[in-house]
């Protein structure tokens, strides 16, 4: 175990604040002016001069009558590991993390999962079909589905398989890839009580069969109850038309549970009296017990959070006052707390939560801390509103075995060198 | 006043929903399997055939690392009123509201307003300036800025020349024309607080001038006072940086103040005893009075609201049932309530609103409706925490006179017409 470093006291935000600056203007330029020796009074500071956009008239409105980033924010892009799958059809690509802030991600950077690639949709041939154990089998149009009551909610989605590349050890050293299979969007859709109800649900239905207009058909088995509470059937992302990655034009969200089952491109849901147990619920997402059993329908994201700031990709300067940032979410509903620690988990201190806290949605947590330069073990740990306590990878792997790559929602650490740099560790 | 259709009674949800499809599928193309005449029971369905994207494997991940909307959306975009504006340099664009769902704005249709076009700022270089009656003068870097405590909120931003060209008449008949200088985003940055602390406030300053780094240099004033209060530095947007169009790489977000002191490209703030009466809060953004005197800061946004759906843009399909949808805010807090008419303001109905309901935010309301193919005049008319209530266009032009074209904050008629076609109109 490395030197402790204990985190700051944040008793005084005044102080505190002044601190953020008053060691960190000198490393990366920032000019105080006027607070020379010598002088008794400030200096009048001289204004900079001005730069070249400032001297010229720019593109109009409309130049870019739907707007992208800035140029110089090209680096900030969705990535994949080429080596995790034998191409990119079947794959996943990991949301840049380390340059996002607050809850809502936006379209560009919504991570991606396919299963048989992106497939693009003709919104006006696009059907739903509702039947099986049901009244009134129904198919339904685009236009059929915006016309019934709308709800909008802010919601995460993450693929169960976020972390298992750190479960199974790999080294990647790296926010993006060892936490980037997670997003969240504000969604607007109808929701599926609203469809079941119109198509009217049999006795006998206990399950849904939801599958999904790609090449792969990709389908999943959900129980009723689950349809019935809080299940979205969604056309919109952040205000505007989903994106073709993300299920244009229909999607349904559900939420709190493994991003799998939250199927795109949505075409077909056919209710039943028991489970599918499709291609994907068997071959995939199932947890490979030690005693050889397969647990399956694990669908749950249980609490977990990480540090986004510092991390592999956004190193601290050198000894000072920061502000430690992080994520955290859980599928039980609302985060009820989030603790930081420094010296990897013997001691701990609570964050603060920023509103917006919403259930089954992103929530952000900051904490000041004082690095003194020396190594440092940062860790985050949430709990939920049920109570529920983030867990270690030891109380994880003690229960799971290692065979089992899914749901991986144990504490991540952060080793932070002398040199401010930041690495991935696992603690024995 | 044209014959009065009752507003429905959504007393009843379940029946609601059903009549929501039960009279638009036929209109829409929505295929009601099984609701045969002459069988008994429903007929099973046949699922339709395979698309072509159904039958094939599509790009990958990360064939788009930053995504794009699906094409078939190109038609949503923002837009200009050529005749508004002597070129698009200084000009405005509208947000496409008539296509939009929930609160937030995405980053590439939020609306934008330049006073000399887009400059393209280097982060790298970029500087933000505190200097004037402060006790210790900075310039800082972007870097130093992300280093401060960080704060991220929802917040809605409008011009307060939105509805400007209605309140002079201009029969534009658009949602988008009408309403689209207002968006709402989740911001990210430093309190303006934090950064006057770090500074020092001296006792006699009252007044801020914030700068923009655009060849305007466009500028304001602004008291102390909401500076302390609420008002944000900020760095993101939805997540991401800042877009160009919107300040990159940084912008002060004032909220609930008209749109024009929310300064992109901040460069500096300079604390006075005084306000500046800089060329943008005198040759612009004051109110001419009918004695020929000018209102000067009037920042704040009153309370506001706009039925978005059905609108100009999106008619009705026939009679039946729907669901009115709709936006209100005020920059006073939070929305209280929101009534609808559909009688041109005779008779009046609460719409339910959708949680989050944030403080100088966005927020989504909706109410059923069934209309019987007689004409009909829909209002909405939102009441904000303070007891404010949304006023009549007549009685804005009973206290202000014509000749100030801000802060029109008065109810939209729409006026349905038999056909179903939505219409802009004034009532007297």
């Amino acid at each position: 175990m490395p030197a402790v470093s204990k985190p700051a006291d944040s008793s005084d935000p005044r102080l505190a604040r002044r601190s953020f600056l008053g060691m960190g203007a000198a490393l990366t330029g920032g000019l105080a002016l006027g607070a020379r020796p010598g002088h008794a009074e400030p200096q009048p500071p001289s204004p900079p001069a001005d730069a070249p956009w400032s001297q010229s008239i720019g593109p109009g409105v409309v130049d870019r009558p739907y707007g992208r980033p800035a140029d110089t924010e090209a680096g900030v892009i969705r990535r994949n590991v080429p080596w995790l799958t034998a191409g990119t059809e079947s794959s996943i690509s990991f949301s840049p993390l380390q340059n996002l802030h607050g809850i809502i991600t936006p379209n560009g950077l919504f991570f991606e999962r396919y299963h048989a690639g992106r497939p693009d949709v003709d919104p006006d041939q696009h059907r739903l079909m509702i039947h099986g154990l049901v009244e009134r089998p129904l198919i339904l149009t685009m236009q059929d589905i915006v016309r019934f009551p709308s709800v909008s909610r802010i919601h995460f989605i993450e693929c169960p398989a976020n972390g298992g590349m750190e479960w199974r050890a790999a080294q990647l050293n790296s926010l993006q890839f060892n936490h980037g299979m997670i997003s969240c969007a504000e969604w607007t859709g109808v929701r599926l009580s609203t469809l079941l109800e119109e198509v009217g649900v049999k006795k006998e239905a206990q399950w849904a069969m939801v599958e999904g207009a790609d090449g792969a058909h990709m389908n999943r088995s959900l129980p009723l109850n689950k349809c019935l509470d809080d299940c979205l059937v969604v056309y919109a992302q952040n205000g505007e038309a989903l994106r073709p990655e993300q299920g244009y034009p229909l999607r349904l969200v559900v939420p709190g549970w493994e991003g799998n089952v939250s199927i795109k491109w949505l075409r077909r849901i056919k209710l039943g009296d028991k489970p599918w147990h499709s291609r994907e619920e068997t071959s995939k997402y199932t947890d490979l017990m030690p005693d050889g059993t397969s647990r399956g329908f694990t669908w749950l994201i249980d609490a977990k959070s990480v540090i986004t700031f510092p991390c592999p990709e956004k190193p601290l300067g050198g000894p000072g006052l920061y502000e430690i940032r992080g994520l955290a979410w859980t599928g039980n509903g609302k985060v009820k707390r989030v603790d930081v620690s420094a010296d990897g988990g013997v001691n701990w201190q609570t964050a603060r939560l920023h509103e917006p806290v919403l259930s089954k949605a992103l929530t952000k947590f900051t904490l000041p801390w004082r690095w003194d330069g020396t190594p440092a073990l940062l860790e985050s740990r949430v709990i939920d509103e049920t109570g529920y306590v983030q867990p270690t990878i030891a109380q994880l792997r003690k229960s799971r075995g290692m065979n089992s790559v899914y749901h991986n929602n144990s504490i991540q650490t952060w080793q932070v060198k002398p040199d401010g740099s930041v690495f991935d560790v696992q603690l024995g």
